[in-house]
């Protein structure tokens, strides 16, 4: 039979076809004045997504690359950061910060939780010299939400403290304003929300961040913040840009702000409470206490091993993830970050359905799927 | 909202990703050994298709650019030809056989049932004279099936008759021999089953046809069968050829011929089982007493206008087809031939499910797909 594979993994997720379109083109040089237009059009609309007149830098590298960035531009050796570590990325913000001789305050989460808000007061309270406190808005490997405004309160409380988020499975999935919310440095990448294939992050910082660019003596050339904010504001990089990327970003970009921030938050939360709604319906648990609107992480029921269950609905056409460490086996993971609509979600359950039927479980057919139509009809 | 368009169109069908591939390719020109290799390739692989190792012609055209080939090659003037006029396209045979002066029996049928055998031979009876029996194995329009077997028969009875098959849906669909069954003329077109844009027809003709080439004094240029014959034995075509929609048959014909023809035609019966199934099982009635592989047809519900269904099945992201002349806005067609498998039927049948929902008529969201999720459970 014909196999079609549809997408719903947390990273890459599906292409648009105008960013396919422009994929497909034949390369331009970026050292010419063709380029430099695209770039700083590109520029402006990644601004207009974050509502910020400030700089906003790419560099040719997977999310991890500007979370890199991050670091090595704005601290210095023996910094004290606090990292909210609930799960693999928290754990990548430890390491990253561990590597390049930061002081780090590990701050561990049960996985499928979220921060507690009182524990980390206590902690501030006894750390007034924290630096730093790095997070994922949107933990990926438990599809766990982690509220920002409280962060940047305390982050503001403190003397000198910048508070620095991981925005790749958020930003383009909530109105991520990092003026707004109080962030001050935030990264993304261009494999989720942003609907193309990887090899692109941005980073953002703020006036704040901006004064420690002087005295950070972290070493750094790739992800010199410095050298590419002087040549980007120019609308040229100074390295060899991700050329074709940031014209099909300039695509994508289209499509997100025609659609306006506000109804793209508003679709994501729809299209995230229809799956969780729906894989409830078929008496599944959430890992997450706290689930976000890029990707729904469920456990597979008792005595049905999760990547069993992924593979037998990777045969009727949904690829999904699995667990990380700890968590293979146990759960899987259903994106619907970027470029997904009802009926897409409606394909994903109505096969988990029949996975979970060809498994033995007790399902009734068309159950979940009914609970997405219901949230479709009343959103729509 | 992201509003991506899903075709369920009875034509086009969608592309694979292997013949969007094909067809994003530069332009080769047509007088070279290149394109002599790949056109010897597709026409061998053709000859797999019909199961044949006779002569089976491309054109530069639309399906209707090839069932005009099929009268001015193969009739002569004031020729008795019998029409199974079904629908929309066998209307479109008896008005080509009239345009070129052939002497028309209309027999015409009502929209959704397909022939009744004692009438036709009561018509054989008193017409032995008959030169040829025009029908489509596959009635688009009402998404009818004519069964070939007993009009083979027939036509074989009588002195000097030949078979002619519309067979634009049905190609790729069922298994379409045209040796096993009988029929003399087969023509199909690139945007059906065999999962291209439109713009290609490809014409089968027998021995006992090709008998006929020599005598038939009907005026043709363009659609010369002798003239393309000679060329596209060697590789070439009297006439430029559709160039890319060639070399992307070639991908689909290798999609095609890797599934097998066996499997391919128990996919389309049962993806058409599935679809009609879920209708009924929502209270909808089939238009056709004899339901064809490649879409059905199916009423909207009493006081519901089809078209308005289709309007509003269009906003949530599935475009289906409508009823043609009488059956406007009475009709729903859905189609399932080509690049389609369960999880796209289950697409279609929910989106029907909630705009039914929306338009006020009592449907019980997820029946359809339940049924459609059923069959997918027998038949993966």
């Amino acid at each position: 039979m014909i196999l079609k594979e549809r997408l719903f993994t947390p990273g890459p997720v599906p292409l648009p076809p105008e960013v396919i379109k422009a994929l497909g083109q034949q390369i331009i040089h970026h050292r010419t004045p063709e380029f430099t237009r695209i770039f700083l059009e590109v520029r402006e609309k990644l601004q207009k997504l974050l509502n910020t007149e400030r700089d906003v830098l790419m560099f040719a590298s997977s999310g991890t690359g500007a979370m890199e960035a991050s670091i090595v531009n704005f601290f210095n050796e023996n910094d004290k950061v606090l990292v909210i570590n609930a799960g693999k990325f928290g754990e990548r913000w430890r390491d990253l910060a561990k590597t390049f001789g930061l002081n780090v305050i590990d701050y561990q989460i049960e996985w499928g939780k979220t921060y507690n808000i009182d524990k980390l007061k206590e902690i501030v309270e006894n750390n007034k010299d924290i630096k730093g406190i790095l997070v994922q808005q949107s933990e990926t490997s438990t599809a766990t939400y982690h509220d920002l405004k409280p962060l940047a309160e305390i982050s503001n409380s403190l003397e000198d403290c910048l508070l620095v988020v991981d925005g790749i499975t958020s930003v383009g999935v909530y109105e991520v304003y990092p003026e707004e919310i109080g962030i001050d440095i935030l990264v993304t990448g261009s494999q989720k929300a942003l609907m193309l294939p990887p090899g692109l992050s941005i980073l953002y910082y703020s006036e704040k961040a901006e004064k420690r660019l002087e005295k950070s003596n972290l070493p750094k050339y790739y992800f010199s913040v410095k050298a590419e904010s002087k040549k980007q504001q120019k609308g040229q990089t100074a390295y060899t840009p991700a050329i074709n990327l940031i014209i099909a970003l300039n695509e994508s970009l289209n499509l997100i702000l025609r659609e306006g921030l506000p109804k793209l938050a508003k679709r994501h939360a729809l299209l995230a409470k229809a799956t969780q709604e729906a894989v409830k319906e078929l008496g599944l648990k959430l890992l997450s206490e706290s689930p976000a609107n890029s990707a729904t992480a469920v456990f597979s029921p008792e005595g049905i091993n999760a990547d069993e269950l992924r593979k037998i609905m990777q045969k009727l056409g949904i690829r999904v993830a699995g667990g990380q460490d700890h968590l293979k086996g146990k759960i899987i993971r259903i994106a619907h970050m970027g470029y997904f609509d009802f009926v897409d979600m409606i394909e994903a359950i109505s096969v988990l359905e029949v996975a979970l039927y060809k498994m033995g479980y007790k399902v009734e057919l068309g159950k979940g799927v009914k609970k997405v139509q219901e949230i479709m009809i009343e959103g729509v």
